[in-house]
């Protein structure tokens, strides 16, 4: 167990440069009353820190830096290259993106920089330097915050000249290119690096979302995601050739498509995320998304952002409930946060974001409902000492999340277009959450052995190593589960011929003939060994069994009698091949024979309606019991007779909790 | 009273310039039929009059004025501006507008100018001083009509840099322009006039109807409306250099979003305007829409456009109903109007409006049912001897219109995607439509004495001044209904501080702490005193009296008992302050007080399903009396015993009105 | 009956190109089994044979047509310009299409060529020619396919130049021009050729499917589809250079709104079309749409394209079921085919075409459930001879299909934007194809004397001629059937004046006078001479009978009693004027009636679920029997006792059809 940090951060981004001075005494008197010991400054300040080419001023900064500093705050400190200044747009206008209809944008927005501009990585270098000459010296200064949610697409000649230069890098030879994207098809050979075009409306793009040619789409995404990441790296050794010490991070966004994150993790020296449910997100979405970022480095990670109570870009700006934000503070933490902060301290005056929720309202005191509740879960985070800090997050189940199989399976034209990466895997993610089973979100290259189970649903993309990697984790006993639509293409996205699912098929023990698409309206059954029936729909594989046997199968239609679902021993290990998309309950009783076969068990004995979560430090087991649904729970026996930690009563027989309802119960290891 | 027109005009629009000389004489013979008096002519002929850049050609129109002039019509004469000669695009291609995307038109459409084009501008204000020399002094020209339909948006090189001049003459510096749209947010500064660039895709824009910076955009709304404006005022002076008393107007289209029209109506000498509801439009809708063509120059108007059947650019066309047009047309005159004119007098015969409806059909004839109607309208008011010419309409309730809330309001990020402006005006305007109160649709400058009641749903902008003159309304005795969302920000979209409403706050006696927004499946309910409950959603407000008295509080969720209404006695006067969306009965429940405390008098003292309207002029009050419900209603007893202006009857106990059925009836003073 | 064909081909595209040449000896095999016959190679491989601007190399493309031409294929040649290569695009950027939105393109896609690029189509016709001169003298090339599935749209400088040239050839002057487009309308003049440009989102385009000058657009489509035919005939020809007798074709698209298919079918030598329903196509529609490919040039055709099983591009793509693949060939044949050909004979490896389906699927092998279905037709099309091939259709019905129609209806704004010109055609077609009735889809232009009844719904545009040409018909006897929305305007889109419909007036009797327009909520009834009634609704036309005889009449709203449908004499025929969108039952009744009238049969006396078509040789008649209901059907009495050619025994009394299956019966002349 280790952690950098010395406390949990309880804050969150502070723009007090947006406000008069007089204004800032006055916030840190109720920051104080909130236990707030954290904000995250200079996020979007480059305009006013560098108002011109060749001239800065960090007076205000420095203020801000000192008012900070003498209360004791854990400084995060962002670099504020976000968004472009207005003196540099004017005179380069090539900094800002071109977008995918291939529109070279003017001033206005944020995230609004080309990552392959030259200029721009100039001055945002420069600028990171700069800061972390001035104050990364300062021991108040817990933690670098990389420019903002990094994410934008660009499309311009400088990113064209860029991806000529990676793909060189990458296949070396026009004719690797030409075999790697299957560029025979439609006559597409290129002859020279420059008949490469980025893929957008206006060349290989088809509508915003498909594509012609997904190998120079997936490409492209590698490409640009790797840009970005360019620019991160860019700045944080920055910071560094000063602070060679220095702790670096930027917020990533959950599931976001457009980077890959587990690439970018091994660069970062903490994961940050923000966390911006809907109205109606499953918590269970939400745990996964937690779990996702933690499992980017296999770490703890700070919560960067979230809203104290409403959002503003959301279409229904539903408010959370009384409870609300501190059971989903109290969520995070249970997922390996280490941080709680917020967007943000004080609600803005103008600008998009002014219905935005924070800490201080419009109102401009500590006497609302939010407040008292930022209030109350600051107190009792700093009750109970930081003891969760660095504890870590068990599991023996890990769910593969892979960003290129992402990009390709939602580039596929065809089967089906209602095929969705993120639900797919949460569906998976959702079985286990409902059974209080612990779940890492692990990249295809992680250490499987650490794991009873490896679920990777719609593994559609199989890079190279993977097959021999799952291989071997079966065969030392693992319990591989698979799904329709995996195995169908290697990395450049050309399909393993000799029948699906390709590299996976030796050891699921099935061939897939064909696939078979339902419309929405349309659906199958599939009727199991105990003679109960599961609705099933999407896709449904039509396969054979090869070694392996039947779990269930389809009722209906010409491919009635086939197996829709199916295990095979492989090794000491056992593969489950599961060929359609099942609706809850079937899924459930695959699942559960899988759970039973590999002895995975549950947080705790019972079957429950509470979110049940534990970490654990060197010393101590934490339960982090929630109620997020709208019933009263009662607490399962097992986890009676043990203190909680916030109230620092023991938990009783019988005892209820309400929605909402939190327990941080200790057991001593 | 007084009114600018020696009858009703009743005619519309004729473009004889499309026709052979061969078919005019025929029209002049059927058009005689229907008792037409004015045809407004020349509203797309520059391409004709105007051949060349240096030559211009008056033959044809000089025939048509001869033409008309002999036949002793009122001419309503168009300067032709309203669509650009193709040699003018051709040689200055910079006439033409740029889209919201950045893209520069070329040639086609109609309203394609670009209002700050210096080019465009010449040659249309040089048009309208020579239609002026050759024209003005025919004493059949009775009004001028100025363009057509103003309402583009552009975005060009030439808006951009005279948007920096507008700015510059508002601001004076650019820090005054920085604080007003806070451009601290998102390090968005500007350093220069240069730096700022149109609000559009490609800048600030988010999506096309929300915006990163709504002080932005709503600056270039109003910056572009007086450009357009200023177009307006540019050729009206043009002819007004000429002929100093020149009647000038331009057709306006009720609630168009793009044009401040209370603005615009100080600069025109009658409001004229465009009347196309679709076939589910409801008939208040239309009513208010009157009223607040009315209430910009709080003077009668003139219905400058209506269809007499079928319109063809709305999804389904529907037919008129026999005698639907005819009830719409004295619905018109009762909200206000002096004039009754149709777009148009003959059917296009090619061009996308062929299918738009016209007093002579394809057919050619006078023998058609659209014609019989039409001609039966105008014997009608004919022969009641245009006695409600420039009669006023009286309202003890005022009913707040503000375009920049308007435009304020709907760029907003948050809380909800459904708030639109106008439906939240409408569901007031409801009200007091449903029990035949009189309404003035007024801006937010209006002199609030005349008012018993003032209504200022929504009014979440608060410009300077406006909170002094309500306050002293109320003060004063007056009664002030204002909704959630109200009270929000100045007038640069900066929110108050200090709580919600605002500037309203000490008069509403409130203070709203939070707003929830319910998702369209969500609902809350309100409980009255009288025990009785009310649906409510879309928005929420949690609230705190603060000398008010509750008049329903929420029924459900966390904010259950508290206050979904209330009113406070402030001054002589009460502020009514209305938290929620309430459906249509708890509104009436809360309104109904209102106008009981106020003494606010429906015109008649039944309740009724018919729409009954009056005017009054020196010697008569009028009573229009319209049935747009589908069943038979019974002509309520006070209505019974008055003459009939149109059938020349005397009203009976126990008359009945089927659907469209009119009455005018004469009430001597 | 002739036939350019020797036998029926059965095959289909084959790009072994695109696979290493170890495959080719193992697919000859493959294919084999399959009783395949044919290949269509080489079209999309321009970036392969033409690697440079001045090289070609043709050594594997030697390869695969000598490896074909042992085997004995049919080889259909393609050109293989249907993809513009990397090395053009790199020099000459202009080749590549200007969208809708006015933006070039960059490289990409396929269907990318501007057809008026000189540089283009100077490459085109050079590689047209040079395979000619290599191949066109191989036995074995039995017929040349050009391109591939013309179709995208070029709104370019060069489009807009050849678009002036165009125009003035046809109406060699300007005043010439601006009176068929009625400019006068909104001013819309031109002076000059160099003011016209072409109709998109920049000019004169309404939204993506509207335009505010039906002219233009109509005569830019009409261009347009002249332009890509030009394209065409130019490859045509240069084949043609080196072997007069060259056999060509290109791939049509059945209804594919974008080209005049009449125009070019008598240009090429046989009609070849691409037939991908989707999974919820009606097979009356396929049926249709069959029927219009043989009706282009009134003469069998190929069937290009279909898949064995599966598409990719759509939203849901269904595997075509055990059966259906055969069962929807057959009717392919029985509808005039004489090749039945797949796309494509092996399933792609990467691109977006990965998933559609193929004869070899990614599994390689002929062991797959679809490829024994393709060889299992493949045995039963060699068994029987090739007895179909060249043997015509016959048809008592004539029902018109007009592309300027379809443009010109689709393009007008109002009454209803739900009017669509194929869902009206397909409504009557389904009428005779539930009947079993034979029908041939005929243009404008054809002789109509060979039928006994000519449908022509929404016969919006009347073009010079026709007029006369169906007066002709009724005259002499013929059954005209025609309904709302015909008789409109005549070939420039201008409105006949003086009554609906206009130049059907005077045969169909009736006078027009309004067309209502319902919304989807809305609906009318009619009731007929017997007294029931039937649903209607769309559009109503009111209009009055003037000689002709009621058949139904309005039972709702203000026109219930005027007539909905009505017939009249004419001459020595019979003109039937369907006023509104009837639903089916309506329609049937008083089609009913003209079908009587008429003494047009069905090709079997009794009623059936089956559908039933004949296609004559000269001594035989073939019925084609095949049942694409959800249930059983017994066979009509009528075709028992007769030879199924395809399983060689006698049809018996009672024999049932299941789902899919087919039956091929001969009959001696």
């Amino acid at each position: 167990m280790s952690t950098h940090f010395k406390r949990i951060l309880y804050g969150g981004d502070y723009n007090p440069n947006q406000w008069p001075k007089d204004i800032w005494q006055g916030d840190m008197r109720i920051f104080k009353d909130a236990h707030i010991n954290t904000a995250t400054i200079n996020v979007f300040s480059w305009a006013k820190i560098q108002p011109s080419e060749h001239e800065y001023n960090f007076d205000e900064l420095d203020e801000i830096v000192d008012m900070l500093s003498k209360e004791n705050y854990d400084i995060v400190f962002a670099t504020s290259t976000a968004a472009l200044p207005g003196w540099m747009v004017r005179k380069y206008p090539e900094v800002m993106f071109t977008d995918y209809e291939g529109r070279q944008h003017k001033f206005g927005g944020r995230h609004n920089a080309c990552p392959n501009s030259f200029v721009f990585k100039h001055y945002a270098r420069e600028l990171a330097y700069k800061l972390a000459e001035r104050y990364a010296d300062n021991p108040h200064v817990t933690c670098w915050h990389v420019s903002n949610e990094y994410g934008n697409e660009c499309f311009c000649e400088n990113c064209q000249k860029a991806f000529r230069v990676w793909l060189k890098d990458k296949y070396k030879t026009i004719d690797a290119l030409n075999r790697a994207w299957n560029m025979e098809f439609w006559g597409h050979t290129v002859y020279d690096w420059d008949d490469v075009v980025p893929p957008n409306a206006l060349s290989d793009g088809i509508g915003s979302e498909k594509t012609a040619f997904a190998g120079i789409s997936i490409d492209y995404r590698r490409f640009y995601s790797d840009s970005q990441l360019a620019c991160f790296k860019m700045e944080r050794d920055a910071i560094r050739s000063v602070k060679p010490d220095a702790f670096v991070t930027t917020n990533l966004m959950g599931t976001f498509k457009g980077l890959d994150y587990f690439k970018w993790a091994k660069e970062m020296d903490v994961v940050s995320w923000d966390n911006y449910p809907s109205y109606d997100t499953p918590w269970s979405s939400i745990a996964m998304t937690h779990d996702l970022m933690r499992g980017l480095k296999d770490e703890p990670f700070m919560l960067m952002e979230q809203t104290p109570s409403q959002q503003n870009w959301q279409k229904y700006n539903s408010l959370k409930r009384p409870g609300q934000m501190r059971a989903q503070s109290y969520q995070t933490l249970a997922h390996g946060a280490d941080t709680i902060q917020f967007f943000q301290l004080r609600r803005s005056v103008g600008g998009c974001e002014k219905f935005h929720g924070a800490v201080i309202a419009h109102a401009g005191s500590e006497n609302t409902r939010v407040f008292r509740e930022v209030a109350q879960l600051g107190a009792e985070l700093e009750s109970f000492g930081d003891r969760t800090l660095g504890s870590r997050n068990e599991a023996e189940v890990g769910l593969i999340f892979d960003w290129d199989n992402y990009w390709a399976l939602e580039y596929t034209s065809g089967p089906s277009e209602d095929l969705k990466y993120v639900d797919q895997i949460h569906q998976y993610y959702q079985y286990f959450y409902k059974k209080n089973i612990g779940v890492d979100m692990i990249p295809v290259d992680a250490d499987f052995s650490k794991y009873k189970i490896v679920v990777a649903p719609v593994l559609y993309m199989v890079k190279d190593g993977m097959k021999e990697a799952l291989e071997n984790f079966v065969k030392n006993g693992g319990i591989l589960i698979t799904t329709f639509m995996s195995g169908i293409v290697g990395q450049s996205d050309n399909v393993y011929l000799g029948g699906y699912p390709g590299p996976l098929r030796e050891m699921a023990g099935v061939w897939v003939e064909e696939i078979d698409a339902l419309a929405p309206e349309q659906k199958n059954k599939a009727k199991f060994a105990d003679g109960s029936t599961a609705a099933c729909g999407l896709l449904c594989d039509l396969m054979h069994l090869e070694g392996a046997k039947a779990l269930a199968s389809y009722e209906e239609d010409f491919y009635a009698g086939m197996p829709a679902a199916s295990k095979n021993t492989y090794g000491k290990g056992t593969t489950y091949y599961i060929a359609t998309r099942f609706e809850e309950e079937g899924l459930a009783k695959i699942l559960d024979q899988a759970v039973q076969e590999a002895g995975v068990s549950s947080v705790i004995p019972e079957e429950t309606g509470l979110e049940v979560v534990t970490r654990v430090s060197d010393t101590t087991r934490f339960y982090f019991v929630m109620n997020f649904t709208d019933e009263e729970q009662i607490l399962p026996e097992s986890l009676t007779g043990k203190k909680d930690m916030i109230s620092q009563k023991m938990t009783e027989h019988g005892m209820k909790l309400k929605k909402w309802d939190v327990l941080l119960l200790e057991e001593h290891l």
